[in-house]
């Protein structure tokens, strides 16, 4: 962890449950190994699966005595893996970006030894490994290194706080991708948190025009429109069964996302699909889901699971974003400081978690 | 019920829950509708959902006060939907088989104002009715009338016997049909009575070479191996995560079939199954299932439901038998008079069910 002229950095490191702080760390050292980047990290989202490690963790973060397989490390860690920044420096090897680039991370760790990874299939390592949640720095720290193939160029008209959107925003861009999603079809997306918002847009960059959103919290209904949702529901008030059958001609939704993991959402979720069509589990769930097995049987109905995303999902965004299609500005409802991210930022996440999608970590605001 | 002339046949008729009798009811009317045809069973299988009435039902028999939307009958009615029969007489309109010709029975009943039938999905029909379990006859009485569609001509060199079969094989027929298989596809069967049989034959029709059977009982391994499965495991004393894993080259297999409907059997399963593969249920369950999400998610593997057969999976049977690539013959194990069924048929499959594949009631033997 040293450096070799005792420089040091700032970095917001997890320490364990509730404990997150701002910490001084040795920098990066000089130099960069070939294949890798250098890069100053601007913006980072705070993502619901860093929520999900500060309430209940550390779940996903390696604890002492059980390092993570790829990076050796255990928490204190820097966190962030949902970012963007500047190159500094590039090792040999790598092309397709320079220094002073502005860049968004794919965060994924590869493992050449695992079987899905052979496959092309890095989100279904059997490591399962994320820059800032597995260690080898994060989006969380001033100064980071990064494999090459995990720094994505970002085009002059997206800044880098947008491109810092970009990871949850190819969560969703994935779950549409993979899904057996066609032209015509229509959609229900359970959940209007920043996951759901990410799959309505993604589904409104395919041209999807039927989009029909369950969402509790009225804030986050109102978000869901503003983002494209064609329909909302309320399902403490509406029957979301009957109303999605008014909303597609008697037959049901050809797809639908859930972004909510709740059961009882499933249960009528699974209800409103169409005979043959397909529910998608985009949510992280803390305990088993339980299927009703005659909706399952009797309509031939299909429950897939999805993670993160490929190797393209982040270019596709990109190009979503670049064209217009997307128009993902209005997700970043509030920016803080890096010694402002306990208080500001996971707080007001917990406590006031309707009235925001996205909030950034600005490390261009100095630190008090 | 009342025939013109008063004449009478046999007919096992369910009564309710352990009440099978063989009752005299009213000869079918003579006269057949157009676009109908009366037909003589001959052979007729006792089905897993047979077993599942006469233990726990009545559930899809309709019961006093809850007729059949489609049928307007209740029970007490004729039983039988697995059955082969020869046609008696034919309606107007009705060209495609003959008096004389022996048949099998597709028992799925259509529902015109149904928008699953309407979608050609008639196996996903909102009244879900069959005939053999929710009136308009059956398989287990001497005469009776069907719709000319669900009546399927067997070639000559397709016994009777054997022409009761299919509509057990359709059903695995139809889940390996609308499942993601393909050739060179590994395929892990949980459970080996007569519907992974079915499965088992009709992914050897489909050429798979690697079919791997997890089945507790001896003596349905053995039927496993006999009808085609490359491996069987006893899940009671093998890892079966480790042991489909070695079996396939590291990777897990490509597709599963749950035949059993056991909840440990599908957390194994999910385990065993490669990232981004499919487990396809096509098993009765009593309760709902659950589902390890984690499995589901990082793997990204999907749970699907089938239903029994569409429109060609009973034709495409009878293909797969005429051609030489099913040889079901060996699933027979025993064959019963009208009236022994009670007796000698569904208290055999209960008390002595691992020795038993299909018993079939024999309706060309002489009733006491």
């Amino acid at each position: 962890m040293s450096s070799e002229n005792g420089a040091t950095i700032n970095a917001v490191r997890f320490h364990g449950q509730r404990d997150i702080r701002l910490d001084r760390i040795p920098a990066p050292p000089a130099g960069v190994k070939p294949g890798w980047v250098k890069l100053a990290p601007k913006f980072c989202g705070i993502c619901g699966t860093d929520l999900h490690e500060y309430l209940g963790g550390a779940n996903l973060i390696p604890t002492p005595g059980h390092p993570h397989p790829l990076t050796g490390e255990t928490l204190p860690l820097t966190i962030g893996h949902e970012f963007s920044g500047v190159i500094e420096e590039v090792g040999d090897g790598v092309t397709h970006v320079q220094p002073g680039d502005k860049v968004c991370v794919q965060p994924t760790l590869w493992d050449d030894d695992c079987r899905s990874c052979k496959r092309g299939m890095v989100n279904c390592c059997d490591s399962n490994g994320f820059l800032g949640l597995s260690g080898w720095g994060g989006g969380m720290q001033e100064t980071t290194l990064a494999p090459a193939t995990a720094v994505k160029k970002l085009p002059d008209s997206i800044s880098l706080e947008v491109g810092a959107l970009i990871e949850p925003l190819a969560v969703g861009w994935h779950a549409v991708d993979i899904s057996p999603f066609k032209d015509g079809d229509s959609a229900l997306v359970l959940g209007g948190g920043p996951i759901g918002l990410s799959v309505i847009q993604a589904l409104v960059s395919r041209g999807c025009t039927n989009i029909i959103v369950s969402e509790v919290a009225t804030r986050r209904r109102d978000f869901a429109k503003q983002f494209g949702a064609h329909h909302v529901i309320d399902p403490t008030s509406s029957d979301v069964v009957a109303t999605v059958e008014s909303l597609t001609g008697g037959l049901g939704a050809d797809v639908g996302y859930d972004c909510a993991g709740v059961q009882v959402a499933v249960d009528s979720a699974l209800k409103s699909i169409k005979a043959r069509g397909t529910l998608v589990n985009v949510a992280v769930w803390e305990k088993k889901a339980s299927l009703n097995m005659n909706d399952m049987v009797f309509r031939e109905r299909a429950y897939m699971g999805v993670a993160t995303y490929y190797l393209g999902d982040f270019e596709a965004v990109i190009d979503a974003i670049e064209s217009g299609r997307m128009k993902p500005e209005g997700m970043i409802t509030k920016k803080v400081a890096m010694d402002k991210v306990a208080e500001e930022g996971f707080k007001t996440l917990i406590e006031d978690k309707d009235n925001h999608v996205k909030i950034l970590v600005d490390l261009t605001q100095p630190v008090a």
